[in-house]
């Protein structure tokens, strides 16, 4: 995400200290004592201007979330949109997905969300696409067996290889749609993706089931990993 | 097109000097004075940094090209393109495509290139698409009865949109496709629809004939105006 520098940027982020975990790492593991009634951890990898995030967590105060968003001008905004609903159960990681071991200890997370990532379309930019099998490996180490991963995008040629790089690293696939508002809105919208619907553009959407392999984790040893 | 700020800007601005009509009213209903061997006119808006300019350009030298783009960083990486090729044929406009009527006469216009443009997938913007019919409109006012708009694009609700704003603003549409490259590459290929069709995604195209209405232009006193 590309944004206009925010002149205010570093004490608007202040204001959010209580919500942005500077040192993620000292979190790894222990989580859910920032809200100990959670009954599950969802975690978002890209979470922009934190649109779908604060209105998933409004509706599921049950939930402990957590945000990731490299780009601080659009944490920023998250943040604030959070504070301002004035909901307690999310937290903000601004860091880099690759980095996502150091910030969760295996299988932490219940959920999973990727929401209309960089479709990094030249070849030579593949594996920085969130959907490709190495991140799918990384998220596979936070992922309590069972877990699911959210997958939304509108790039129709982004989906057909996210569908490939889940069914190659063993995820079971389910829900599996190319037109998820075919038949009127479904589900929070992300904020880029309710601009797009307007404009009649098709969103793709899967769900990925992440079913431990017994032989261990398959994406290891392939190129998956 | 949202570019980094290139800071030697201005003097590469300046070496191009010779393909960079500064004042294009100037030359309203005398560009073929640029190239006078030229057999038609053909006129891109919003050529971006310039792949498909300059590699339609030199596939044709017996075209006069000339390119429209308001964002200075991107005009000049097509420039330089055009001037490293050793290209006689081009020369680019760096004002926005709502000036078109003060930069060519009517019926000066063979065919008109729009590439890509920015989906402004907001209801709300809907009127900044280049396809919108209030540009059609525009492009109506510069193009020769005959005269047809080639128009390509990655966003199938940018595309439905398009199909039904030429239709209602009378143009006849011939080689209509929802995935251009389906069996293959075919034509010359701008920067982004190639590292779009590496990643898979189907690339919309259409053309667009402008049929003159002997009832008048069609759209000045509809919604197409």
């Amino acid at each position: 995400m590309r944004m206009r520098k925010k002149p205010n940027l570093i004490p608007r982020m202040e204001a959010c200290s209580d919500i942005w975990v500077r040192e993620p790492e000292e979190m790894r593991g222990k989580w859910l004592e920032k809200y100990p009634d959670a009954a599950a951890l969802h975690l978002e990898v890209g979470c922009g201007k934190g649109k779908f995030t604060a209105e998933t967590a409004a509706l599921h105060p049950e939930i402990l979330f957590v945000a990731m968003e490299r780009v601080p001008e659009a944490m920023v905004m998250a943040m604030e949109k959070v504070k301002n609903a004035g909901l307690g159960n999310v937290f903000f990681i601004g860091e880099d997905v690759a980095g996502i071991r150091d910030f969760f200890a295996p299988g932490e997370v219940d959920l999973l969300y990727i929401n209309f990532c960089d479709p990094w379309p030249h070849k030579k930019h593949a594996s920085r696409r969130l959907t490709h099998a190495g991140f799918l490996a990384l998220y596979k180490s936070v992922l309590k067996p069972g877990a699911e991963i959210h997958f939304k995008t509108d790039n129709a040629g982004l989906f057909e290889f996210s569908l490939e790089q889940f069914a190659s690293c063993g995820f079971r696939l389910k829900n599996v749609t190319h037109d998820l508002h075919k038949d009127g809105p479904v589900g929070i919208m992300t904020g880029y993706e309710e601009k797009f619907y307007q404009l009649g553009t098709p969103i793709c959407r899967l769900e990925a089931v992440y079913e431990e392999d017994t032989n261990g984790d398959q994406c290891e040893d392939t190129d998956c990993g």
